[in-house]
């Protein structure tokens, strides 16, 4: 085999071995794809159950690999989708050949295809509708198909009755055991990834904002040193003026959104955010005065403007983070999360944690907390 | 019926109604995919074709609902997608089929439904990395499909190869007749689609860069007179300083974009939109010089900031245009766009509606032209 082949294989499997490791429960549910697949060809194998559906034991099979979904949610969502489908259009779809009987069996192949024609018209162009687009496509395609299928094929069938229950109850079927094989084995509820994921980005926004003013304002300090010859030095002197400020306000918020991460995971109501973001605002206010005495006369705007907007943003994320904090505490609230007295870490432990001196703030905080 | 369902239907008919208009050619892909539906029912219908084919025709109705797309493109990447994964799927299911034939009647069920569930975790598996999503996610669910159709329906087919050869030649059938509808009847093709947007894009682009400058100066203006109060008077002078290279610059650079997005359209090469770069270009220079002559000195920095933001948002959108020319020329010689002289509007011509002077510069473009 040629080296290139190989180091395609294993990049390959490498891929996949990332893909498992990332979430295993993608190889629980690839696993529970083939226990429904499985599963509904015993429709196939089992002699009664064979004779009591005969070939559109089929239908079972399309309808598991169509509809397992990797969520429960979603399982059902397109479970429902395809068995309203598909009951709808074989309504229709007997309509139409009854219709169409009525003129013949010379005539009946135009009228029949009259109405398909009719049909998968309007129903592709309704497909075009963006909010019926997101929610309904895959059952509007299964509407199609099957209201050809049944009207095209009771030109043939005398049975069509009979034909289009058996196809309805194996549908039927099929979709059951996607949903049960998809609630009783190890079932992916998209909440809980909401819930989990909610909790993450809180946590790397955290992360993000606790060590950026250090890294932004030494990386600038050691940038200025390098560029000190070419650089006017007084840029220089506005960032170290604000360092102080900034580096607080961006390590406060994150400590803040960092607090809250870890109170939606536990599902606890967040205690020490409030002091951080009183630490944070304090600092704000310190910088918003600062930036007022006039620290950049005779600077060159366009080199002053980066630290400029820095500031600017940081001010915003001072905002931005109460904001985020009123909507965890809203959150707590109406999803009653627990109090600490109920065995979550003490206020004073997740003080310590956050490396905060209790100053007078945190007495208003609890205040204000006492009072809502 | 209630006036509040009234006006839902109305509302439904009304979004349909913008959608067409919107674009056309959704109104003509909806006939054609009735028309495709209603050609291949005809198998159904006339007794010699039926005598071939039998029940299989409904594998033609099937290919053609879900491989019908939009653009040519994307018909035939569905309907290769398709092809393929029953092939590969069917001459697997055939083999297994084989294989499992070896353990009796018996032993058989249990083999081939070990097969299955094998091939539908790892497939499944597989249909999580994203590159493979985006690609084949449709192939992989057709050959999950097919593969469990062959080996499972195997069990009780003797003539499976007789099915397997029946179904692959109807599928074929119901793809090429998706494939030729597509093409033969008011083609889509995502190039052209692709082509008309770059131009688009372009232009409102341009439009809003040409736009931008009075509006954003002017309106700071009359915003400045109601707060003039409140607001320091220093930053409305750094304003109305930088308002005239500012308006100029954003003016230029938006009639070059829309130059270009004309020749695109027209696909000739653009002419005049050099000389809208140089002259941007020249503005931005005088922008430059002027923010380093100290023109803020005094003002609260946080005030200036979103004016000294904009200033330098310009300068980059200056190089940016120059960017995007570079791009085009290079597409305009490697497509070979025609030269002015093949009938395309004069450089005088679209100079003069550009309103821009012929100056020194437009001779250096010239030179710089006819280097390249």
């Amino acid at each position: 085999m040629p080296a290139a082949v190989k180091n395609k294989i294993a990049g390959f499997m490498n891929s996949l071995i990332e893909l498992a490791r990332d979430d295993p429960r993608r190889v629980i549910h690839s696993l529970k794809v083939g226990i429904a697949l499985s599963f509904v060809s015993v429709f196939y194998y089992y002699q009664p159950l064979y004779d009591d559906f005969g070939v559109s034991a089929m239908w079972a099979v399309m309808t598991v690999v169509v509809v397992s979904e990797f969520s429960v949610g979603a399982t059902l969502g397109k479970g429902l989708n395809r068995g309203m489908a598909t009951l709808l259009a074989g309504a229709l779809g007997i309509g139409a050949h009854h219709v169409a009987n009525q003129f013949g069996h010379a005539g009946e192949p135009f009228v029949i295809g009259f109405f398909v024609f009719m049909l998968a018209a309007v129903t592709t162009f309704v497909r075009f509708i963006p909010g019926v687009k997101a929610r309904y496509d895959y059952g509007l395609l299964i509407f199609i198909l099957t209201f050809s299928f049944v009207s095209v094929s009771g030109y043939r069938d005398d049975e069509i009755l009979d034909v289009a229950q058996k196809r309805v109850s194996t549908i039927m079927i099929g979709a059951s055991v996607c949903v049960i094989v998809s609630i009783a084995l190890f079932p992916v509820w998209a909440g809980e990834d909401l819930h989990y994921l909610i909790a993450l980005n809180l946590e790397k926004l955290g992360n993000f904002l606790e060590g950026f003013g250090d890294e932004y304002f030494q990386d600038q300090e050691s940038k200025t040193e390098d560029l000190a010859s070419t650089l006017q030095d007084t840029p220089v002197s506005v960032r170290a003026k604000i360092k102080e400020p900034g580096t607080k306000m961006s390590r406060e918020c994150g400590r803040a959104l960092k607090e809250m991460s870890t109170a939606i995971k536990a599902m606890c109501q967040p205690c020490a955010s409030d002091v951080h973001i009183e630490a944070s605002k304090a600092a704000a206010k310190g910088l918003n005065s600062l930036l007022k005495s006039g620290i950049w006369e005779g600077i060159d705007l366009l080199q002053v403007t980066p630290v400029a907007t820095v500031a600017s943003l940081l001010i915003d994320v001072v905002n931005c983070t109460e904001k985020i904090a009123d909507a965890v505490a809203e959150l707590a609230s109406k999803a009653e999360f627990k109090r600490l007295s109920d065995g979550a870490p003490s206020p004073e432990k997740l003080v310590r944690r956050g490396h905060v001196a209790i100053t007078v703030e945190e007495s208003n905080m609890n205040n204000r907390a006492s009072d809502e």
